[in-house]
């Protein structure tokens, strides 16, 4: 049994830390409740012209380091290493990667620990990877392949009109998650 | 089809730039020339008293940006991008991820360009990634799975105790890789 636990909006919360930079950075802009949320990507629901913006704030040195775990997340792993099953935090980067990439490391050596790092998967590409389950917030996940896993949608507003999938946080992941790996 | 291209020994030359910088750095000590290295890791087979020493190369900032690319392997991915397959670089990165991770994709994006980010995989375990092919200079890649690829190694002096598998370089590729791609 191999599960994948993807990071931005699953363990670290991209979404809210972007929101109160937002906020802070442009007082007096409009901004987009996370209810409201209905896009994956922020710069396809703000206005065109607040993209750069957008930029600027996902790729400035420690926007990544800076998320904070989300509700339950670490606990919830610690738990999960419990388990007889193999788990991999498999996510993918920022485009623009010069900060990104060594803060998602440095999270993941923060919030899980070092005995962590050997078991990241950074990949454009998750869809190549192989294993039973892959908690996500994307509600459409594509690449090259066919994937091996089943998805687990981690909720979101954003992911709400995708259907036929199971959907968890880690508030009732015991009920959702535990009785289909254990 | 997809193939894996593994970076370090494949692609950069991670071995004959740590040997440069071993003998500018200490020109009195010992050093054991390419042809003679017998060890996937360095630390295995140089004098247990300069792991420390070692390590500080590997770690320092711009070492893994600075590793020249392997003779024809630039020209080699060129004409590899040509074919209708689905190629991917493939790296497990350095346990000390502080500059390693950013320099690698910096490494990608200078020499091989932009597009290519979306097809690099940095994991710490390559047994996971589904594939017909990898390309490695490791001779022992193990994992917690059962790899879908086929290992092609890519040949060092290090390797060539290990037997029954195909092996390559950037020089013979197209009558070693190329029939088994196309």
């Amino acid at each position: 049994m191999r599960v994948l636990i993807d990071m931005d909006g699953v363990l670290a919360d991209f979404e809210g830390r972007f929101l109160e930079i937002w906020r802070e950075t442009y007082p007096k802009r409009p901004f987009i409740p996370l209810e409201e949320r209905t896009t994956f990507y922020l710069s396809h629901q703000y206005p065109r012209q607040y993209t750069a913006d957008i930029i600027d704030i996902l790729s400035a040195p420690n926007f990544f380091s800076s998320l904070p775990p989300i509700d339950n997340a670490i606990h919830a792993l610690s738990q999960l290493e419990q388990l007889d099953i193999d788990l991999f935090i498999c996510t993918s980067p920022f485009h623009y990667y010069e900060h990104c990439v060594v803060e998602k490391y440095q999270w993941i050596d923060r919030y899980l620990g070092s005995h962590w790092i050997p078991r990241m998967i950074l990949t454009g590409d998750k869809t190549v990877v192989d294993a039973d389950f892959l908690v996500d917030d994307k509600g459409d996940i594509t690449g090259v392949a066919t994937p091996s896993w089943e998805q687990i949608i981690y909720d979101f507003p954003a992911n709400r009109t995708v259907q036929s999938k199971k959907r968890m946080t880690w508030g009732n992941w015991e009920e959702v998650l535990l009785p289909l790996i254990a």
